[in-house]
């Protein structure tokens, strides 16, 4: 998608290093940083330089591609493993990252003990994992604006609630939960979006809206206790979030906050979508119950980041100094009210069924 | 209550000026200013030094008196309604703002055109307008204590979930929503409070953390994102909050967010309680829908503010410079939502029956 009017990727291979956006940096400063080797990538997963199922699962991919670039020709598949288990330990919670993993690892074993090929093949699956998360998202995309229209229809408008980051950013190009207003956008349609901001981290407020504002989407920037008020109003259409693991039973983890805008769409009548690439989907994991719950440090809670009026970037603490916070990272969705799951493979109802109708593997 | 050690009000009267605790620079700085008359004590109320239905009642109140002293003998009834409309204007949502000036204003018309007498009555009016709000609360508190008791019998624990503040900083002593918490908690009872910080303005993180660290009562700060996550889990055993005005029907408008709280309350079968002295009841207003939904500045939302590592109380700018926020300060809960309502004259259904059994006048 667009920066300042150039076409950009969240995070690419370029000549043996990891480049991708320093996300922490936006929405002030647009800054492309360099990763030199699979334990700098693996740090960038874990500090959410780089955030969002998809651009994780890419990132991953990629990490393990330099993993295999590093590693040792007399121990090049034990060093492999090694790595790869590093990289998937730095966030847990991230169904994508463990399938971007693993699709490079497959790929590097049909080379079997041949470490040059291994190498070789190790950079072409990571590329096209990459390229297959956008080209999946761009279809997400197709296939949502329609339904995104019709939930609106009659009103003379489009207004869109979403919840955290779902769109390009977290990805590699398009988005998940964004792509069906991009492609409404670019058909020459008006949608607005309701970005709540997403705290703890604020990726509403620091990711969303700057990539809509830069693609020129209109939208307002919500309180996370705004969205509900505005959905009993009848100011909501439609609510699209993005996942980042659906369940065989079509429970979805989504971003701490994701749940109660469900109940809320439910309370209001309105469809309640969760765009999602068919990677997100975990077969192994039978319902919500089983999706472990990252929980981060309190400090996320007890301080807000951004920048000062004098231009740093600094973070300031709203709670006392002698309390704590508790911080989870995800909640679960039931799988009864999620009106539909969008994925590139079509729209299917949140059911055991309709996930395993577009299931991979 | 007690901060560091030593019983405190929120706001009182002494020798004509009215003094209170600023607001904003808690939770770092504790610190008591002064209003010279009556259009300082405005102007503390419109920016929030003074914020919370009760505190925002008496110290309407105590605003009237200064302006009884203020008020030119030759002109007085004239000046003194200018004055009251002054103070009215500052924040129109606020019931209990209304109460407390229309309280006064009452008493003073008992004096008749006795201006010198009119002048004492105010002063007395207004100070038995805070022991009484005082009063209100603490009798919450021991009606209160028991439901929060019996929502958690059997469960060896007491867990609370509340939104924005609703205790004692809020009204002129004790609280509503944490009354019956701190009742517990001085009956020898370890209630622990899940106090989510209230987005835009934080109350929860900035206030309701501090007093309750104040008193000795367990607590964690957490996302207003994270209350739905926690009660679906079972984490969470009541839910009680408080009400900026509620409605003949039993609707209340509270905080922005309380009602996606209530919805999940009602998804987790746990009771959703709203505590309110009876001066929060406005009988004029017959539902939810004609309770007006104060608009405030979108900075609110764009920005976060508090105390910067190296100890200046500061803004940081979360959205990007281009986008714009919407920023409705309070939301309706409809009266099915609601469990039942605790005020001092006994905990009443939230229907029109309960509601016209303890309401005022």
């Amino acid at each position: 998608m667009r920066v300042n009017g150039v076409a950009t990727r969240t995070v690419w291979w370029e000549q043996g290093r990891v480049r991708m956006i320093d996300q922490p940096q936006l929405p002030h400063r647009f800054v492309i940083v360099d990763m030199p080797d699979h334990r700098a990538t693996a740090r960038a997963i874990r500090d959410m330089t780089v955030r969002g199922a998809g651009a994780i699962g890419a990132t991953g991919a990629l990490g393990v591609a330099q993993a295999a670039q590093e590693a040792p020709d007399h121990d090049f598949h034990a060093w492999l493993a090694e790595a790869a288990n590093h990289l998937r330990s730095t966030r847990p919670t991230a169904q994508n990252l463990f399938a971007g993993i693993d699709y490079v690892l497959r790929a590097i074993e049909t080379a079997g003990s041949d470490v040059v090929r291994a190498r070789a093949v190790a950079i072409e699956a990571a590329n096209a994992f990459c390229d297959d998360d956008a080209e999946s998202c761009r279809r997400i995309g197709e296939i949502g604006a329609p339904l995104l229209a019709g939930a609106a229809e009659g009103k003379g408008r489009i207004h869109v609630s979403t919840h955290c980051n779902a769109g390009w950013l977290a990805f590699v190009d398009w988005g998940s939960a964004l792509a069906p207003v991009y492609a409404l956008y670019r058909a020459g349609l008006d949608p607005f979006v309701f970005a709540d901001e997403t705290r703890p981290r604020q990726q509403g407020s620091q990711l969303t809206a700057w990539e809509l504002g830069q693609e020129g989407v209109r939208h307002a920037v919500i309180a996370d206790n705004a969205t509900g008020h505005y959905l009993r109003r009848g100011d909501i259409d439609v609510v699209i979030v993005g996942s980042d693991r659906i369940a065989a039973n079509g429970d979805v983890a989504t971003k701490i906050g994701t749940y109660t805008s469900a109940l809320a769409a439910l309370a209001a009548g309105v469809p309640f979508y969760v765009a999602a690439p068919t990677t997100t989907i975990a077969m192994h994991t039978p319902d919500g119950d089983a999706i472990p719950i990252e929980e981060r440090s309190d400090e996320e809670v007890l301080y807000a980041w951004g920048w000062s009026d004098d231009g740093r970037f600094l973070r300031v603490r709203t709670a006392p100094e002698g309390s704590r916070g508790r911080n989870p990272a995800f909640d679960v969705t039931p799988a009864e009210l999620v009106t539909g799951i969008i994925t590139e493979r079509g729209v299917v109802p949140a059911t055991r069924a309709g996930i395993a109708s577009v299931a991979r593997g």
